[in-house]
């Protein structure tokens, strides 16, 4: 048995997210796919977690094994030529059996985008476009709130499983002001189901005047989930890299 | 009866070119749609001239006549509200009636990217990936052999009607390099069908090695339609501005 690890990217606009769901358009679907077309298996792929739908990805992680050895550049050839255009693996290399994309994780990065000029239909997949003046320098304020182990439940999906651990830590959160658009870059442990685009869509309630700064550190305090507040749309985050 | 002037902005991906055909996805279609809406009128459009499948507009203009007159700014908000996420109308002006989109254009510019770096998904549908390596050089050389007054007959559709006009002035022809992409501006008087793709298409065969930059000249002078050389693709095309 042969694992390799594969570092890859994909535009998140025409897909239903990462994890396959039955016959949906889905990332995963579309590697098991091309790999079922080059190897003539059906392989099992993991992932360093799912991404939802129109989210996108510089560095997703999967792994998979083979039963016959295939050298990488080899393979990420073959693969690549099966792909629809709007999946690429970047690098493939052959790994330890030890080694397994989610759980071998030590943290991962997500960007998110926030287009500051006027609506461009040519970026309206790829960051989000808030039609309110914002704060930046508020918002460049509120994002360090996050940095820190707290109790991200609040900041989760409500309809998140009760068992899970929701202390996430989050080691780096800072925004970076260009010219035509925010960055805002989040580096952790791990998120939860919608955890980036739940702080994103607080920041930008913060940003717009609509809810107050300590609003963050009481979230994180009280884990209450009767504040009302936005997700932010998927379109503007990305699964930057994940780290080993 | 009063004429409103527009500057739009599209993505180009998902329509099949700017000119209605039928019930196609098109740009033109979905504009009269919106206006539809807005007025309860059919309201017949004038373009600075079509483009095709895939290519992208940053500077189209238009202009069409009301019956009733609408304020520029509200009508832009209100057409807006009624477009889908790929057209957006950047401004409206009212102009006199002498004022039309194609005839009282000057001239036009178009701007061709192709990605430098590895080929990425979510450049896809945005920059032209080339897999040979190119000679940069040479290919900012070529360029400028189109710039000045020629008989382009060679660098257009082999469908084009006979009677056509192909003799047309490039003022500006040159290509700039950037870290990630090289960049192609071309200003004319305008430009035939498929024109800019085929210049495109030839720089990219001189670039690669596969035509010598005196081709060029050959066909300038001939109008040779035996040369077989590519169209470069439509994604990487953008009608950048129209001037008056």
């Amino acid at each position: 048995m042969y694992r390799y690890k594969c570092i890859i990217s994909y535009d998140g606009t025409n897909f239903m997210g990462f994890q396959i769901q039955d016959d949906l358009r889905t990332v995963e679907l579309e590697i098991k796919n091309a790999l079922f077309k080059l190897t003539n298996e059906d392989i099992k792929i993991y992932s360093s977690g799912r991404t939802d739908r129109y989210v996108h990805a510089l560095g997703q992680v999967i792994h998979f094994d083979l039963e016959n050895e295939i050298p990488p550049l080899g393979l990420k050839r073959g693969i690549n030529s099966y792909l629809p255009k709007d999946i690429y693996f970047k690098s493939i290399e052959q790994v330890d059996v030890n080694f397994h994309a989610r759980f071998s994780a030590k943290s991962k990065e997500y960007r998110y985008y926030i287009n500051k000029k006027e609506y461009s239909p040519l970026l309206a997949n790829y960051q989000a476009f808030i039609s309110y003046k914002l704060d930046y320098n508020l918002m460049g304020e509120a994002i360090k709130l996050f940095i820190g182990t707290h109790n991200f439940k609040g900041f989760s999906s409500s309809s998140i499983d009760p068992r899970k651990d929701t202390v996430k830590t989050i080691y780096e959160a800072k925004m970076n002001e260009y010219d035509d658009y925010l960055e805002f870059i989040f580096v952790g442990t791990g998120f939860l189901k919608y955890q980036i685009r739940r702080m994103m869509g607080i920041l930008i309630d913060i940003g717009r005047g609509k809810l107050d700064i300590n609003i963050i550190n009481y979230i994180l305090e009280t884990q209450d989930t009767n504040i009302l507040f936005k997700t932010a749309d998927g379109c503007g985050l990305y699964l930057y890299q994940v780290n080993y």
